[in-house]
């Protein structure tokens, strides 16, 4: 049986604590919905921020929403190099002990000590599409993507949920590695 | 038998002709060596220059001597973006038809029509590793690299040359993809 993903590039981006929106934006701010994400309930917002590290800035970083527990920007390893941090490669939710970076909005802003990372690359699959392939919540995977930069990653950490939609997420520098684009259809191999 | 390969991050960089060289550094002017790099007799130069595409301008790219019969810069496909150039994936000296780019030096500047690869990922072997690993000019290799981001990387270029000594070179999107860095082991696996 053919085990087949599509493929979504995440650009660096940021969740944001409901308090940092606030410090950020002004007092009771609510986030904006630009449009919706691949994942049920998540969207990109219509607001940016500036994040600024020891070495360099990126200007306007897109805000993903809702409001989540704690905030968190995720970024490339190439993009911790341009903003001179040292983000672990970890998976979302999983903060503690990771790098600070400076975030400026339109009405303040914060400095926090922990929250970015480099996303660990990751297939989220509905509980049923975990079914149908045979994958247990939590295993690791290895996925071939490609074309004439073809590669295979390993390590990839499968996610089940019933709240989760079939989407591979891969970073910039993965996508750019293997010549991949959104919607571009990865195999998983076992 | 484990056919294992140090890995040589290449940073984006120039290649000029001395033509170029004079257009940019003055006539007569010869590239000074900085220091050398694995391969005999290629060195990264004390000089740099600017190159500016229809998004974006790097600064200073290091020019990577001695000078060659045509100018060709590499870069990585991010970098193709932060540039707006559409740099096509290459072999090292097959430029006909890729990208152009404006460079900029101390006496002047140059457009180049062409010149502008992402640059295919491959391994120089001295003969005698190619003989003692059994391995022929051109062929496609897979190589495994990196630890908790590990990566196979398909379709790798085996170049076998008695001037070339033992050395993967992959770019930085690559690079931060797989999570390895200058001097780490990749192996070959068929």
């Amino acid at each position: 049986m053919e085990k087949k993903v599509p493929v979504g590039v995440s650009a660096r981006h940021i969740h944001l604590s409901q308090e940092h929106v606030e410090i950020l934006f002004g007092k009771g701010y609510q986030l904006t919905e630009m449009k919706p994400l691949s994942q049920p309930g998540q969207y990109a917002a219509n607001e940016t921020v500036s994040v600024t590290g020891s070495k360099g800035t990126f200007p306007k970083v897109r805000i993903l929403g809702p409001a989540r527990k704690a905030t968190q920007l995720e970024v490339s390893q190439t993009d911790s190099f341009t903003l001179g941090v040292k983000a672990p490669v970890r998976e979302s939710g999983d903060i503690k002990g990771s790098a600070g970076i400076t975030i400026a909005g339109p009405a303040g802003e914060v400095t926090i000590e922990e929250g970015v990372i480099v996303a660990a690359r990751h297939i989220h699959f509905h509980t049923s599409d975990a079914e149908r392939f045979g994958i247990a919540d939590k295993s690791k995977l290895r996925v071939r993507v490609g074309g004439e930069r073809g590669v295979v990653f390993e390590h990839v950490i499968a996610r089940v949920s019933d709240d989760f939609a079939l989407d591979m997420h891969i970073d910039t520098d993965e996508a750019n590695a293997a010549g991949v684009k959104n919607g571009d259809i990865a195999e998983i191999i076992d």
